[in-house]
């Protein structure tokens, strides 16, 4: 096993790698830009190394993270999610310098960030995938090649960078005029985004649902899953909140994991890892993408499996079969996971930066929290606005429901706006709590932006303490 | 369902009664002392009453208590462990008083809280019980009866208080002449501690585990086991460290946990109980006695199966069936639970009251909190030492160890001392790694209590600074 690890990220998703790694016996580095310094990831690990002065472009620096971790003897380099999660030339330059790269080889990134490759694969795996064209040609040409694919396949279509992946460089058209604005559009778009601005097209599902198979794969030839996921919810085609198991038909959980597998084998997939899909009213599921990184809702599926994927991933990177096969994997329960962000969600979710005057949260059974923030941090103006991750187990779904809820109302953070008013207004809506969702089910539903604010728990206090003075039988209040 | 539960407790176990009734949408009223103003269970519930001046006599107040759930309009209590958990007298006046009694029927606990009766019931049940005496006669006669019985089973014998129970009224004798002694300070100390003097003999296991089964059961004649908990470690009879599962061979726990549902049904059980036992050597266990009430480990339990005791005991107690059979508990994994107190290890596990001037806490996968305090809290001196009870799960049983090892230094306390320290000893104890453990633990293993205070979480931070400051090729430190 590595003596020493480093974590190229900051936030909770660092934080939950060091835990992985301390509990495996692992030395940790931290990196950190100046305007992060007192980022809570820091005092986490062993030892912290200042990689620039940031915000961001540091987080982002190939050269900078490999020199840190040779700097301080480091064997090998998780790269969490986002920054250079996915990026391939990381993975290739931290082999290259001899740093074992916690995730998939750079090859395997490279094909699935390519979402005509990663279709193409899938194809001749027999892995279904939504009917889409090839890569559009520039100019008129491709506006033909758009409107004749969008004439066999009918509205709406979504227009797609081959380089796009996580919610990013998707457009919809529901029209011909819509479509051919869209392509230009779309095309100035991924060239700004991701360098790169090939395009392309696939059918909409309306409605459909977002399902993932997470899986796990080592050097060994082992691939394994660890069941479904429902991310369905989003706003943006961000995700919003997760939830495993996905809620399907036990025959259809059974293929669309074997497909995941197949996939995974296909690619030549190593480390853990995501297979994306839609499933349209009828069941059926096409292949999405794969996400060639932890994700941020692993945490659901570790919940009802009892299983540590980060500490499969570092044990994996090191050269070790994984520590389970398909038959000791059982889901239990249900999970729930939602990202408790600094927003205002009554002001389209603006960031809300400050510094956390209290920090209470909630705790006891089925309660799993995430986070990377402390009384008294100062929320930066430079990173995602994530406070907590929370995640809650139920032995039911309604169970897991009535505990989201609980949990919601149990945290007190004060000093900054949080999104917790807004997932109160969903742990309550019929919808939600049936399991009527699918990715529109946001805009569907914008009355859950209509609330009152919460009463503060200061307020809630006092109101207590009024409250238990007026008990007459209480001997030792005032007359009244 | 009940509309309004009273929880007739403080502390952390109030609040985890609190979480599990509002998950079931009850309301919550709260009771405290004058001197218990502060405490964190009051603004975790819906209404709060006081109900005296304290401290601890008021939480003893069976009168006070019966009022203030009738003011409120509560329709149950529950008693939570310690207080009046065991009390059959408060059992039976709530129920007198028109109010469900989260618990076992009130003769449940009289029987079982004398130990003659329960070692008599468990006899004519076929469940092994340790040889043991009759009550013993006062005087010169109790004596003869006594020595007689050391004489038939050897030494060492256990003087126990007929009304004692929980780890109290235990008195070891390893000779004629501490037999002879031991029984009179046994009979005044019985007298003093429970207002009945009454004892008998037992025959002294020596290095025997303690293993106990929790168990279900409702009014419907449903009784079910959620498997065992090993809780040998223990601090003068106090458990110190609880483990699910037990660690005994299969059919020793399969006998051990049907032997404890044919326990539960002798007694006319009906809630959450425990049914404890001591394991020889050679894997044979005796019924020691049942405890009538949730226990403090029972999280360890909960980790392993996925199962809401308290939700359960609160839908039995509103008279309906368990929400599940036997054959839907499945175990998984293990888990550790220890209780984190204001108290200072290397002198005598003294009270360290005080106030909370900084409180971070260990999260991510397989950690739960249950606590009642928070950054500001100060600690009472009036009431038991317990800041945090921790509870890890590991997928086997070294993952479990390493998480605990991580959990206790993720902790950051600022104010008080506390059984961290000590607890970091254990975790690295090849004896606890290997499961090598009995009630002998603590005292055969007293270089545990030897050991260097940590470095404040504060001092390694500035530690780190000092680190990272030194790395020439951080372009923004000063040079060197």
């Amino acid at each position: 096993m590595f003596k020493k690890i480093l974590v190229a990220n900051r936030g909770e998703i660092a934080i939950r790698i060091i835990r992985s790694a301390r509990e495996l016996g692992i030395k940790t580095v931290a990196v950190y830009e100046e305007t992060d310094k007192t980022a809570q990831h820091i005092m986490k690990a062993d030892e912290a190394v200042c990689i620039g002065s940031g915000p961001r472009k540091d987080y982002l620096s190939v050269d900078r993270i490999i020199q840190a971790a040779r700097a301080t003897g480091s064997e090998a380099v998780h790269p969490g999610y986002g920054f250079l999660a996915e990026n391939p030339l990381f993975a290739k330059e931290c082999t290259d310098a001899g740093l074992a790269f916690v995730g998939p080889p750079a090859q395997v990134i490279i094909d699935m960030g390519s979402k005509v490759v990663a279709r193409s694969l899938m194809t001749e795996a027999g892995v279904p995938v939504i009917p889409g064209s090839s890569v559009l040609a520039e100019g008129e040409r491709g506006e033909g090649e758009a409107l004749a694919f969008a004439e066999r396949y009918g509205f709406p279509v979504m227009i797609k960078a081959v380089a796009g992946g996580g919610g990013r460089g998707i457009r919809p058209a529901k029209s011909r005029d819509e479509l051919i604005k869209g392509l230009k559009m779309a095309r100035s778009e991924a060239r700004m985004a991701f360098g790169n601005d090939a395009i392309y097209l696939e059918k909409a599902l309306v409605r459909a649902r977002h399902v993932e198979v997470q899986i796990l794969a080592d050097n060994h030839g082992n691939v394994i899953h660890l069941g479904t996921r429902n991310c369905s919810i989003q706003r943006r085609h961000q995700k919003m909140i997760e939830i495993a198991p996905a809620g399907l038909p036990k025959l259809v959980i059974e293929r669309i994991c074997q497909d995941a597998v197949t996939a995974a084998r296909k690619t030549g997939y190593v480390s853990a890892g995501t297979v994306e899909f839609l499933v349209d009213h009828d069941d059926q599921y096409y292949f999405l993408e794969v996400n060639t990184r932890i994700q941020v809702e692993h945490t659901v599926t570790e919940m009802i499996t009892g299983i540590d994927i980060v500490r499969e991933q570092i044990r994996v990177a090191a050269g070790s079969e994984l520590s389970l096969r398909q038959e000791d994997v059982q889901l239990r329960g249900y999970a729930i996971e939602l990202r408790i962000n600094a927003e205002d969600p009554k002001n389209h979710f603006m960031a809300s930066p400050g510094i956390i005057q209290v920090y209470q949260a909630p705790g006891g059974h089925g309660i799993r929290l995430d986070g990377a923030i402390y009384q008294g941090y100062e929320i930066p103006q430079y990173y995602d606005s994530m406070l907590v991750k929370l995640t809650v187990y139920g032995f039911s779904w309604r169970e897991a429901v009535d505990r989201l809820r609980r949990a919601l109302n149990g945290f007190n953070i004060v000093g900054v706006q949080t999104t917790i008013p807004f997932y109160r207004q969903i742990v309550d809506d019929p919808d939600f709590i049936d399991q009527r969702f699918d990715t529109s089910y946001i805009e569907t539903h914008p009355h859950l932006l209509e609330y009152e604010e919460a009463v503060p728990d200061m307020e809630r206090l006092a109101r207590l303490v009024a409250e238990i003075n007026s008990y007459g039988f209480n001997p030792y209040a005032e007359p009244r």
